[in-house]
């Protein structure tokens, strides 16, 4: 199969897919329909086949998708087969609850290093990992060959932080601090802002 | 000016604009350019002008856009000039933490309902707002005449607190639960998963 560039959109759907598949799969579900999965998501089934298209055959006209094998494809593609570890920088209240959230490892993440400046915090724990001293932070994300980073400082801190993860090596860094931040054209980031949703909604109101 | 129906891609970038407006405002700025302020996001500036332009004429030719101004009027389209109050369902770990958050007021939100099914936290208070029983949360969700929610609640428990969300007259959610909900189509719907933001970059990995 040929790994041709796909969309940036179309890449953006897959988690969604993946995660509405896992959900059937827990149902004891065994196949699916690109009918049943857009309406699940509020998605059209034209758009989930063709998005899926790009990607191979997964599925057989008539007789749906075999969940298992589906969710086997779509891990493999998103490279969440296995499990990736993740630098946690931040540990406030909000760092806190994202070290605490049970539902990264199932679906390909490990918190595997936690960082915070402050020194009341640095060698305390949280889940049996310590905290570790921003200070060292390069050499420590460096030597361990860490390549994902979580970044929940607040949003005057971001972008230094960021500047060093990418140092560090950090090629994709998912961002909760409510701003945004410059890195290399090589480096990914997401953002989560709550407030930047709810404003998405509030002009329709 | 004539509030034609714009593009949602559109107004859903309106957010990140008026977020890096009001922070060169903190910093004492005044007027800006559409291409700082798209270098500060990582967009181009043909994008913003265009953008903006679908809402008015915020900035001469020339002398670029007055920050003041343009916040002013980004609040107005986007519909935060005031304060929504909004209801938080479901105050484990998550909602405890998305509660204690500091950044909602100073963006058009207040937190102003809690909802938990948990007897032992119903009637305790987080920063003196009392927890409520999700029983009761139709009425008073509906008596309070709220139109905007957070969801943090366990998936499986995410599309029923919805539909009596929906039935209570909550017109906006944002859910924050890892599951995809469905909503009459005059109830919109935002979803805060990182696990889907990590798993949009690992593809590129």
């Amino acid at each position: 199969m040929p790994e041709a560039p796909v969309p940036e959109i179309v890449v953006g759907r897959l988690p969604l897919y993946l995660r509405a598949l896992v959900q059937m799969g827990l149902e004891g579900r065994q196949v699916t329909s690109s009918q049943e999965l857009g309406e699940r998501l509020g998605i059209s089934s034209a758009q989930i086949r063709k998005d899926l298209s790009q990607f191979g055959e997964f599925g057989k006209q008539g007789t749906g998708y075999n969940i298992a094998f589906l969710v086997e494809q779509l891990k493999r593609i998103l490279k969440v087969e296995t499990i990736w570890d993740v630098a946690l920088v931040g540990v406030g209240d909000l760092g806190r609850a994202v070290a605490h959230y049970a539902g990264f490892l199932d679906r390909g993440f490990r918190i595997a290093a936690l960082f915070d400046t402050d020194p009341a915090k640095v060698g305390t724990q949280i889940n049996n990992l310590p905290i570790e001293d921003t200070a060292g932070m390069v050499p420590a994300i460096r030597q361990r060959g860490l390549k994902v980073a979580m970044l929940a400082v607040p949003a005057r801190d971001a972008q230094g932080v960021a500047d060093r993860l990418v140092e560090a090596g950090i090629q994709a860094i998912l961002c909760y601090a409510p701003t945004s931040i410059s890195v290399p054209a090589n480096v990914r980031v997401q953002y989560i802002d709550p407030v930047v949703r709810l404003q998405q909604m509030t002009h329709y109101l």
